[in-house]
């Protein structure tokens, strides 16, 4: 059993490495607030953010949805960057269905696709005809497009700061959470002294 | 947060000038009651008219249909032209489903349509056993035409009235709320100094 | 506020006299009881019609029930020879309604299309299964050739009996109701002296 | 009104006399018990049949469903030879309607088609994934042969016997309603003596 | 009413006698406990078998499900070889939809069936996304194909053991209900002496 | 039905033989609790495991969804290998909807298959529009490849592993139940002794 859980740990804190690292690096991103891997109701681990919901997202622009999309890709591009494609996770899958659902709504009800531009197509008329099997491969060739996107830039981001995810990943093993301040200074590759002393007092 | 504040400020202000001045600059369009940057309920800040609902609505005309679209076309429209098309956002996503469904009720429940001609579509007999795929398409290709038309004619009344729009955004950003006159002296290029007035006492 | 209100009266008014119109010259119309541009409900103007409902529908033949969608299809058409077909309006969505689902019954429910024959695909077993897409294909062409003859019969018969239409149109406007006999007398040409000298007193 | 019940009643009589016709010529029909033109429910006028309905109806064998179409289809048969094709009424919907379920059961339930064999479409498997289009379009045409054959029969028999079909429509106009023996002497050209002195006395 | 009694019996006796008959001579069959002509709810005779029905149906192996579908073709068998095709009746739906039942659940539930192989399709994954028209077409062949060799299983049976399936239906027309002992005694050509002894007292 | 129970219990031994012998060899499985031939509930045996259910299922990898696959394979492997493929049970349907659960969400929600990538078709937005035909047939022929694959493992191991499997068989038939430890033992082919005192005494 401890090995299990000790496996689980270790790939929770690569996982949310990553999303803190892509929301730390993407100018659209909204502030982060903490990154924990404390296990929290059904999740292993997580990271939130800093931001009044109500206001700043009725206004999202659709470089803000796309930086929402690449932290979200980002947990996956850890695990199969890390362990290898044979290791991926079903821990994944709720990021993959909060990407799905933010590239849905802007192909079909935000009008952000160049092809399928200002129609609505759900919640609007053509929720109760159904849209015809034209519209919806288009809508669904749209979608795997701006998620494909997605994966790649998480990708390369992680790749270009591999060192700084792997410190991250560790400083998360070794203290569980760390807040919005601690996440810079790790990726700065600063010393979080006030952690140890905490753990040594 | 401020930073973010008063960019939603500006994005908002330069959507909402953009439905007053096309309602201002259309024949059919119902006449403007207020113009308004003080958010209310989820939305950021709205146009209103005057008329009464009603008996107003019974017998729209083709023309005044159209109307209401590009009006509700100019929001969007407004966004892409002065921040450019990464920074639209999804705060077009009621006006867009507003005018999809004036270009579908046109379509399949006004007999507005020259290829679909006099069918009811919805509500009728073929909500019960549906249309078929070739008159599903056929609707989407109209819905669609009315669409992009409208969004056309409303992009080239925003461009034709560039320095209106500036006036219309910078005084709503000062004032956060004009009445239909007060709409008329901004887009006149008026001074609205019983306004200054107020500020100043 | 006035002007609109004059423009819905009159618009009403051509709209209700259509109606009356093509009642008044059809063979198997049910007979006139009463045409008025008072408002009534949501409805700005309306012709009855005088039969005991249920006896008189149980029974009603081909005819019958082309001549009720020749009736229906009247109004739209008045709207569109009198005002241009930019000022159609959506005034007539019901009646497209109503004979949408007349023609719809006799092409699904009482085997009255050659090409569809005995079928009944309504509330019958192919209501549960559904009934083929070759099927409903045929099922819309045939609405379709029902609906736009019906169009073609009250366009014919509005433009040969144009004056009368006019006449129609004014008296209503005039005296916001017309019983059957008054209907007679002012397509006759005869004037309507009783009602001068109600208003006179 | 008088001329309209009056028409009514003719066309009432001649749709009964139709399937009490069929029904007293058809081997494998089921004995008549009454044929009447007085209204009942929302029928205008209906023939009843004498039998236990739950034993008999159990093990009804094909041809006994095929006679059951056939009644129903005289009725229908009987107006359009009479009246003519403009003349037909929708009061054959509920006829139509039952042919159409008697068809449709000898052929998704019953294993009666030779082309559907043993497949149970309704209520079985299929009714939960839902048939083949292609299946679906085998059903049709399977019913809608059954349909076709089922008129084509009634015809050649209403034809065939069209001086009983005219007695007995106006025997029923005569008396209103008319018991199995009365039928019968009716198409055997006997007088109905004690009626005519039920209504001397 | 006696004819249509006696007739109905009848057609029960064979009926009845073809599912006793091939359940006899089947190897995998379950052993048969009666069989009677007498009413019992809706179904005008049966045929019981003697196994725990919890137990038994659990591990049920491909040869029992065949023996349970061609049981129940063998209804349908004797009525179409001893009354001819058009005497068939609607009294064996229920055993069609029960040979339906069972080759469906071979084909999307047990993986039975070489063609669908190991996908479950009925309330699994596809159960909610709906399988494909290919696998769905390729479902009712096997569905079809498994039921025609059954009905072909059965008609060859009841062929070769002609003599003995009209004795059984004798025997059951004479004392309305058979033990299994009995339908063996009959079968292999015995006397029911006992019975006959019953009958005299 | 003596007979019936020890036919019974011998495929029911060979069965959990199999997927414990599965479950033994496949690296990534979760370890073993108990393997047992006595009836539970509708199921005649069963194989448990031993790890906390909610952590550990939490972050399952793909090797540890296919080892599930192919642990639930194996009992139906065990069944045609052993009694042939005219014996296979529909004892089998409960491991093969689970089988076709873990392959169906490995492909629509774990973005877990190459050709379906990152779209999520379950519970996300294509939960309600229903995704396009071309992606379901992507979706079935990714899960029955999975499936196969997953059989195909399966069978291989039990080949390798014959005698392991029979001893395995042939001790769940002698001692109703085994735990992890004696399942050991056995597949080593070390005698159960404290098992045979057990039964002595």
């Amino acid at each position: 059993m401890k090995a299990l859980w000790d496996r689980n740990k270790r790939i929770t804190a690569y996982h949310e490495a990553g999303h803190a690292l892509v929301a730390y690096y993407t100018t659209d991103s909204p502030p982060i607030k903490k990154a924990s891997v404390k296990s929290w109701g059904p999740a292993l681990g997580h990271v939130s953010f800093q931001f009044p919901r109500s206001k700043w997202l009725m206004l999202q622009t659709k470089s803000q949805l796309l930086a929402q999309m690449d932290i979200a890709m980002a947990g996956r591009v850890a695990e199969e960057m890390v362990f290898g494609p044979d290791n991926i996770t079903k821990g994944a899958s709720m990021d993959l269905r909060m990407a799905n659902n933010v590239a849905s709504c802007m192909v079909t009800e935000y009008g952000m696709s160049k092809k399928l531009g200002l129609q609505v197509l759900i919640g609007g008329p053509f929720g109760t005809m159904g849209a015809t099997p034209e519209t919806r491969q288009t809508v669904e060739q749209e979608v795997r497009k701006l998620l494909q996107e997605s994966y790649d830039r998480a990708s390369r981001m992680l790749r270009m700061y591999r060192v700084e995810h792997e410190r991250l990943a560790l400083a998360l093993l070794e203290h569980q959470s760390l807040t919005a301040e601690e996440v810079k200074m790790v990726i700065r590759g600063e010393e979080l002294k006030h952690k140890r002393k905490d753990r040594e007092e």
